[in-house]
């Protein structure tokens, strides 16, 4: 198994080094060999090269089976308009490899629950997947410019999408669906954009594959209220780009921190059922905290975990992993972020050695 | 003060008939002439002229001093793709009239608290006003259109916005933050969109003009976390039109139910500071309740005290009413949408009554 490692920015380096202590007990434990490549991104990328993605790691990234991603960016490179900037390595890669479905799980650890500032009886059940669009949309349609008129500054981003883009994550949903609670809840705005009439009926006809799975249609802004108001009732949600960001980060919110949310970023799978996927967590760089030992690994862990089942194709190990972090949360082990009152603080490497 | 009273379907002329049941008591109390037309617009208007929105609806709302609006929508009018639709009467007005900015202020009675998801801690000290624009953006940006083409269904929207429009919006929200904690946090997505970056760039230097009001940038999924985290942290928020429909929607879901939550719409203001507003809760026609005595007409009557004091300089008027309505919910009055275990539970016009 060839792993191109992208340790990123600020705590990138940091919980990479935990996730790779982590896989390195898997390797021991199941007989494995991972072999691996590491790059440098984003902003350490800009300083070094002077871009953020080089077509050499893109490359690298093709020709291996998983990208396990840190996080880019910091204040040293916080400057919207400038030419380069970190963000263009996990935009690069998405696309240049074709990543178009983005799956960020969330589910709550009973002994996580006091750290989200929803009511415990709230978080009962919540168990969901959330599946963005990760390739088109405001992110990437064109025109997307700035120019000067009379009237002063202007500036235009496009909201495009295709039937085939919006079928091919629609089946990435059902399918997860049909291996869970057998519900999809589409996400659009439908009532407003052209492309949500598309997106809902896409779905539909998607839906109609899928006899065995329920699909429900809701408009974006309901969706931000019923995450909050009854997030336990979503299984399998599935929406366009942006709005897949904005409800992700709300979503991670209900348990508290983002430090253990992972993520999968998928493309075309292989007739095996894997493909080259990218795992990253759903945190930033964190620059405020980089460097202290204070920043939370499981999520990157997770990450990992992920992507021994969906791009190895090793359930069993991933498993493991997954059972692993349940353990150690259990035990009471805690970052900071996640350290309630009378928690057992630990460091970043005293998490990852507790996992592996 | 002449007032265009649009009811709107479902739930619409049940919560309208109260609102102006309090008004008539403002008129009464304070000695003023309120003098109403009443037109009707949304799914109604449809089935009668065939249209959501006439062109006479609209000369009206520019002869008046402020429009009431209710809800519009119901399943009979639900085909996206429909030529017209109960959604044209509230764009059209929207747009017909300026309405640039949409005020929506979020504030939780001590005594609401319990009906929300959150935990009590965090609700302490909510009191934002998240202003929304509300005339640009993809929801009114060209080209917006669907096509077929060799690949199949195509569709666009066009999320487009000028330095003029985003600086007039600005400067409503800093002006409001001047009567209240004085900090504005503006919301873009500046690190992917030419539009975010054009929007953080004026709003910086609109701030400029501001010296005596904090300014804050956060990206639009921080805000969705941060609006479920740290609620409290946020005096005045001010973004587009879209980013504005989700985080409104989610913010509203802090006090627990929609049917409190008012909104204003406002476009330029006379010399008096007052000016055309359209005055409508953030609720939709909820059709399932219609007719039932059911609808909570407190976010009805909570717009029309904010067209008392937007519209129609009438500051004691409004403080009145919305003093009314928190001694109401004191002596435990509730509709069945904010009933607690053990409340007592009024029908829609008990409550009316019980402001008047
Ligand atoms: C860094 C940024 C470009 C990115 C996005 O908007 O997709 C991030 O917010 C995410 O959700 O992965
Ligand atoms: C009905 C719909 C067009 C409208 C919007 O999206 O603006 C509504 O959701 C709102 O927030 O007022």
């Amino acid at each position: 198994f060839r792993i191109l490692v992208t340790p990123g920015d600020g705590i990138g380096p940091e919980v990479m080094e935990e996730a790779l202590k982590v896989l390195g007990r898997v390797e021991r434990r199941f007989g494995h060999e991972f072999v691996y490549e590491e790059e440098t991104i984003g902003g350490a990328a800009i300083d070094r090269y002077g871009v953020a993605l080089r077509p050499e790691t893109v490359a690298k990234a093709k020709a291996s089976h998983a990208v396990l991603f840190g996080a880019v960016g910091g204040p040293k490179w916080d400057d919207p308009r400038a030419a380069v900037r970190p963000e263009d390595a996990i935009l690069g890669m998405r696309k240049q490899l074709g990543l178009f479905a983005n799956l960020r799980p969330v589910k709550i650890a009973p002994e996580m629950v006091g750290e989200s500032t929803l009511k415990p009886e709230v978080l009962e059940g919540v168990d969901m997947v959330v599946i963005r669009e990760l390739t088109g949309g405001l992110y990437f349609g064109r025109p997307k410019r700035r120019w000067e008129s009379a009237e002063g500054r202007q500036a235009v981003d496009t909201l495009r999408y295709s039937e085939r883009e919006v079928a091919r994550v629609c089946h990435v949903a059902f399918q997860l669906a049909r291996q869970r609670r057998k519900k999809v809840t589409s996400v659009d705005k439908a009532n407003v954009l052209r492309t949500g009439q598309l997106w809902r009926e896409v779905a539909t006809e998607v839906g109609k594959q899928y006899p065995d799975v329920e699909l429900e249609h809701i408009l974006v802004d309901a969706c931000a209220m019923y995450l909050v108001r009854r997030p336990a009732s979503f299984d399998v949600i599935v929406t366009e780009n942006m709005f897949g960001d904005i409800l992700t980060d709300e979503a991670a919110m209900l348990a508290g921190s983002m430090g253990m949310m992972p993520s999968a970023s998928l493309g075309r799978r292989r007739k095996d059922g894997t493909g080259v996927g990218l795992y990253e967590p759903i945190h930033g760089s964190a620059p405020d905290i980089a460097g202290q030992g204070k920043a939370n690994p499981l999520a990157m862990i997770l990450s990992a975990a992920m992507m021994l089942r969906l791009s190895l194709g090793l359930e069993a190990e991933a498993r493991a992993v997954e059972e692993a972090v349940d353990a150690v949360i259990r035990e009471g082990l805690r970052t900071p972020d996640i350290a309630g009152p009378g928690a057992k603080v630990v460091d970043t490497r005293t998490m990852g050695s507790a996992v592996a």
